[in-house]
């Protein structure tokens, strides 16, 4: 099967995903100078996820590039993947309504460490139907940011029952790390124009 | 007419149904350890009907890939489907915020009753239009699971009046049915190769 | 330019309308057999107007399958008619929510009526940009349903503030003259294999 | 890398964007001649940010069909386009509930001021991959009606707090500026028959 419709649904997850995000964070009532206070951090917040979101998606995007033909194992590793990130907006509203609780810190930490788990299997599902000599293989290299991440996810999960500015400051240093484009599938794009 | 816009109109319903149901579930106002019972029902809850429409979506997805063509009651037959489907956050919300009352399990098991005689009702459509000896009709073929899935969401939504807990683990359990891959579209993509 | 974009968001559009009325409509509190009358007529306004959004999903479908080319006239127009569409889970609240008081009525019907004056400036400027003897004119013809349809549902807007039942009842015939498929068209279809 | 997932995302983001904004706006309770009034309100703020959202993806569509070919920048920049548009729901419930409070109209005009850098931006990063010379340059030409608009905005922003109903004007007028279809691109379309 061709990957066009798996992408076409998933965009189309995504895209609620990363709009309804909005509707979750409340609008504060009032509209004050202390209203706006409340607003900055659930704005930040807002920020943090859909950046989050944005990163899923342009890697989803760079790696379908590569992928030639899907199977209904890549169906369920995707569907996998969606799935933790349709939590985003869940845990995102759950921590701004509680104030950075520890343990509201902590499920976001989960829910990214999940996706990015979901993703990693994506891609070896994936590898296992192109080989390791196909264009997607070399693009994919080893992995290291995932890996990376994964680590991490968990390690700023666990950190928000001591101190939750820790975990949040590693949620966005993982931000700035995903931010850089992937240049692996851009260098693929570049050597085998399709 | 060719099926493109029926399957991008579906992939968009799906895709709003299968990422709102998140939002009908509610956030549990506290964040200590006794706001985590109620949520672990609801993830739970969220997680079964994620997986329901993510089992229409594979299954619709491997269908339609065997269509060649759609006419106007092919499109109705598609809507009633998606009405069913859309039919999903509101049972699974309703069930959720009543804490599994009989009437809501009944209610969830009907719904799936009635999206599993749609998606019948859509093959037989399509089976109409596109004869016996079609690869559709041999990639369909008798089509038991989809007959035994409807006498099983039937059975447990009667059953719901009486144990809860039966429905549920019969919902789990036509779940499992349905986890696996329409090995039966795959084996057609392999022999037609487009 | 070529239609497909345009098509591509006005089915993202209709996907979330048909799919976002039903959080509209509020889970009843309560799951005993009380709670079953407001839902019985919750649950039929519900049908109600997801099978309207269905038809002008489906007459769309069917219009720009005859339509060879968009200007920017057009998205304006198509833009016109998604619009008044977006007000139909509005309205479909607000009448549900206020036991179908004559005014929520009144409003409902006024929805539909703008709804098909849109469908049906779309058509004339879509004929202004295809000349008189093209397919899509011979499709249209003079489109006696589209006229009949906007009188009726003018007159019931008018008629709610005497008896809100004869509205509802017009509403229902409607949807029963459009919900025969758009013969013109899938005619058109046979006749100009693409 | 194609143009033709972003696209499909965009329109995903956009479609949900303009639909869930009828959701933030709060149905009256009540349906008398009473709730009359403040719906009315309700319903021209929705009208407005309605038409800025199509503006934005009739301006978008205009803009990709210039596009030959699309980087990770790109990707990056239509994104960042996408973020201040998510937050056109957010700033227009904002401001219907607090009856036009000076700080929420000055928000609204913020998030345009920004929405319009972040296509500025989009614009620029494109000409950079496309060059001095390409059809997009020239259909882009020195694009005044984007400056302008800049201009407008946060010159309206900043007159929330002096008079809102200025800013409110100004905010018509922009829409008035921008509801002339780009006739910079439809020329293009003439002229390179693709």
């Amino acid at each position: 099967m061709s990957a066009g419709r798996m992408e076409a649904f998933s965009d189309g997850v995504i895209a609620v995903i990363i709009t309804i995000m909005v509707l979750e964070l409340k609008v504060p009532h009032g509209a004050d100078a202390a209203a706006l206070a409340p607003l900055a951090t659930t704005f930040l917040t807002y920020v943090l996820s859909f950046i989050y979101t944005a990163i899923y998606w342009n890697n989803h995007h760079h790696l379908m590039h590569a992928v030639r033909h899907v199977t209904g194992a890549t169906l369920w590793a995707n569907m996998h993947l969606l799935f933790w990130l349709s939590l985003v907006p869940f845990v995102t509203g759950w921590m701004d309504e509680n104030h950075f609780a520890p343990i509201t810190v902590a499920a976001y930490g989960l829910v990214l460490f999940f996706a990015g788990i979901a993703y990693f299997i994506l891609t070896r599902v994936l590898l296992a139907t192109h080989g390791r000599d196909s264009p997607l293989a070399k693009a994919l290299g080893n992995d290291v940011k995932t890996k990376v991440s994964l680590v991490l996810y968990l390690g700023a999960a666990m950190l928000a029952f001591v101190q939750t500015w820790i975990s949040l400051a590693i949620y966005v240093l993982v931000v700035a790390m995903w931010f850089v484009p992937e240049r692996r599938f851009e260098r693929l794009s570049a050597e085998h124009k399709p």
